[in-house]
């Protein structure tokens, strides 16, 4: 099709107009209404009520992963909106027939790929009030209840985790926490907050030096296990990062960050940021936040921590010795949509002193002025977007409707099942652990080469019967258990490590076959 | 508070392990439910559905500004979170408590600030469903139906628009859409893009230049009415973004771009991205893309249509004329959930060749390939974040649930209002449009200074009946009633024109009192 052809039927400007006009006075004569009707919504909704409660209480016997291929959903659904109203029983049917044969089922006590992603009744009903309220919350005066409850909710979030004081709202500092969309935007926006406290520092010291050759010397750091996002915000901040290698354990080290820090110095680098992993996405484990953290002050590096998966579990006193060393922290950030029950998207972040980020961002146009600015946060300069939607009420409901006993019997009910896989795994003299169980997380392996164990994960995603993902560190090929559900029983551990064994039986069958 | 004196009472790791230990074991054992139960769920669910109905339809009838002062949640609500859970009914009776005294009414008709936020009973029913699936499209395996029914609603949506083939993946080339979060996002992508496609360009032409020289040399243009997220896209993507003065219309004019880029190459600077806005927040005003696409076409920019309110209306082919020169665009953006009724967060982007966003962001750790690769887009590169939502869903139900024909209504009517508010403000000798009503919104002033116009909107917002915001173009402040709610009716505009009337009387009445 040639350039701008789609348009040949485009009427001229003075004839649109005048049809325009006729149209609209038609449409303000008519007393038909446009919209569906409240008493044809609650029947819809309800019904969708129902389908929710149906599909998720039996999540556990459908396929977890789908049978499609590519290109499978179109042929299903016109290739053109409809240009009269269908009905909504209608729409309710194609649920089934469309959607579902392609859903992965991340609910499922089957799925153990990635990490946990949320979901809870609560979360739920609080993001349809939500969405009924339907505020942009971008200033203070946009919809007041949208940034104080967040304010609120951080603060009793962070007291959840035992964050030193100096990161709450209510200490009455200049600390406060904030909801952003994703752990990688926490990481990006701390980035971003660090880049633009260490060029200020260093324009003082050299006035000569223009702002491109300053972001030329900046290096930040992250460990060789953090997370691919942290490599993308350094691509997306413009600035370089350098992956530090992890101890045999996977962990960063402070010596190993104080080494590569006196190397970039030395050729004449400016170090500004470094982040802390607790709780890597391949084996979940953790960085010395408390010897990092020391090294990277004495360094004046920007420190932020993140914690997406396992901060969590910081809620549960037992497990917060990973945090030690805390108080070196400029920003953390963990994701209540991962590990909390609270549904995506919903990622908590803190910072000791917004300032940095809030003036790297801040634009201010009259119409988003407001008389009430300086008095409370406006959650538009510590992020990304402009607009956000009122997702504290998530977090008020999943937290008053678990209370913080159950949010911690949730994550240790987790750590229990991971145990429960691990010690199956062990039982089992064809298997070995890739690393130390951790969290909710297995890390698990054939005896052998990585072969063996890319043939054995592809018979077990073959099956369709659980689901899972691998990864490798050092150029050892493992397969990940992660327990995502809060479906999850201990009889779901025995049925997925069953389905392992059995991919691996039929494995040694066939290399039994070719070996003959 | 000292550093780190709020984690003393932390077990050390060794105590900690037997704790968890035994916890785990407790709660292992236990067969009581941790979660809401499905038949509770239900209850609650179908108790906010009835609220929410309730309140949407009775929207109009609350103050549409509230009037809390900040801080006024805190005293509201405990200071940390229920140890033991809560019953929903009583979390259900906090809304009116807590929540409602300090919401802003976005979908009330008397609602007239910043631009609207779509909310439609279609939208917040499949947001549950989206939510009850609650999976992470991050790629096409995470679930092919997210991706999928993404794909082909762009493509709906695009040929409702009717965007040159060359955006839409039907048209079989390499061209398609992608659901961003929002508008600003939508900028920084595409300015992303933009900067890595003009970097691989000019390290061919220059390969004695480093990447960061190259950078300190990139421009980028918007019109000086562009939004306040265009300059932050320049900050966040760390390039210099030019201001290009608008004509007396407030629109961005191709001779004025052209002479800014010649300048600019003159001074040694490399062009690479040009903002053309559809729809300004000011005024509304249609920069000409006509014009700007063949001066960007000639010198090589990148260009990226903003169009995030005006956009929707482009279903209508009477406003189409305004998309003139769209086939010279780069990237296409608007947001369904400003003004076609989709709930935030659904801002459409198109780009027609997206693999300069996608090898921009592209880093592919083990644990997110598949073995699908490149067979279907894997919407994770076409964005800032990782995570994403299932929002297609949203865009499924109200294009299905209205029908292109109701949606073109829903335009044609809000267009329909502000033309009616717009002969009332005509009528009334003491006021004067700013700028000529364009698609919702309305531009106006007393006849006067500055000053008498900002005593005007405080008085008119601190009866808080009604609420709008200012603006300013060329240092002439006016106020801007944009039509919001789908709710709007006639006599909606009869009512906020009273308003305006009787804040002026009342300003009429004082200055007169002033000046005895």
């Amino acid at each position: 099709m040639s350039k701008g052809s789609t348009n040949t039927n485009m009427p001229l400007p003075s004839e649109s107009k005048a049809k325009a006009k006729t149209l609209v006075v038609d449409k303000l004569d008519s007393s038909v209404s446009i919209d569906m009707e409240a008493p044809e919504f609650k029947d819809f909704a309800k019904s969708m009520v129902d389908y929710i409660a149906d599909y998720l209480e039996n999540v556990r016997d459908r396929r977890v992963l789908p049978e499609v291929k590519p290109g499978y959903l179109q042929p299903l659904i016109p290739d053109a909106a409809p240009e009269k109203p269908e009905n909504w029983q209608d729409v309710m049917k194609d649920i089934e027939r469309v959607i579902m044969p392609g859903v992965t089922h991340w609910h499922s006590p089957k799925f153990h790929a990635y990490f946990p992603t949320a979901n809870s009744y609560p979360a739920i009903v609080a993001d349809m009030l939500s969405g009924a309220i339907a505020c942009i919350g971008f200033t203070w005066i946009a919809s007041p209840a949208c940034t104080e409850l967040e304010v609120v909710m951080l603060d009793w979030l962070g007291k959840m985790l035992d964050l030193p004081a100096e990161f709450l709202a209510c200490s009455g500092g200049k600390g406060g926490g904030v909801i952003q969309g994703t752990a990688s935007e926490s990481t990006l926006v701390a980035l971003l907050g660090a880049k633009a406290k260490k060029i200020q520092q260093v324009k003082k010291e050299h006035p000569e030096w223009d702002e491109h050759t300053i972001i030329g010397k900046l290096v930040g750091y992250s460990s060789a296990q953090a997370h691919s996002s942290v490599e993308r915000a350094g691509l997306l901040g413009g600035v370089k990062l350098r992956s530090v290698p992890a101890d045999e354990h996977n962990r960063l080290r402070g010596d190993a960050l104080e080494q590569a820090i006196k190397e970039d110095l030395a050729a004449g680098l400016i170090p500004f940021y470094a982040v802390v992993t607790l709780g890597t996405t391949n084996s979940c484990a953790f960085d010395r936040l408390d010897e990092c953290g020391a090294v990277a002050n004495k360094y004046n590096v920007w420190v932020h921590v993140d914690a997406a998966y396992a901060g969590s579990a910081f809620i549960c006193p037992e497990y917060r010795h990973h945090m030690k060393g805390i108080e070196t922290a400029d920003s953390f950030n963990f994701n209540p949509h991962k590990w909390m029950l609270v549904n995506f998207d919903c990622s908590a972040m803190w910072l000791k002193d917004p300032s940095w980020v809030v003036n790297a961002f801040n634009v201010d146009p009259l119409y988003l002025k407001h008389d009430m600015q300086g008095s409370a946060p406006d959650y538009r300069h510590w992020q990304i977007p402009l607009g956000r939607r009122f997702r504290a009420l998530k977090l008020w409901f999943v937290l008053r409707l678990y209370g913080v006993e159950n949010l911690q019997a949730h994550i240790r009910r987790h750590c229990g099942f991971a145990k429960q896989f691990g010690d199956l795994c062990q039982q089992d003299k064809r298997f070995e652990l890739a690393a130390e169980v951790s969290m909710g997380l297995v890390c698990f392996r054939l005896k052998g080469s990585n072969e063996r164990n890319e043939a054995l994960l592809k018979r077990i995603n073959g099956r369709g019967n659980i689901h899972m993902v691998p990864a490798k560190i050092r150029d050892v090929y493992f397969l990940r258990m992660a327990v995502c559900s809060r479906f999850t029983r201990s009889e779901d551990m025995e049925y997925s490590w069953k389905e392992v064994s059995a991919a691996a039986d039929d494995l040694e069958q066939s290399e039994a076959a070719e070996k003959q």
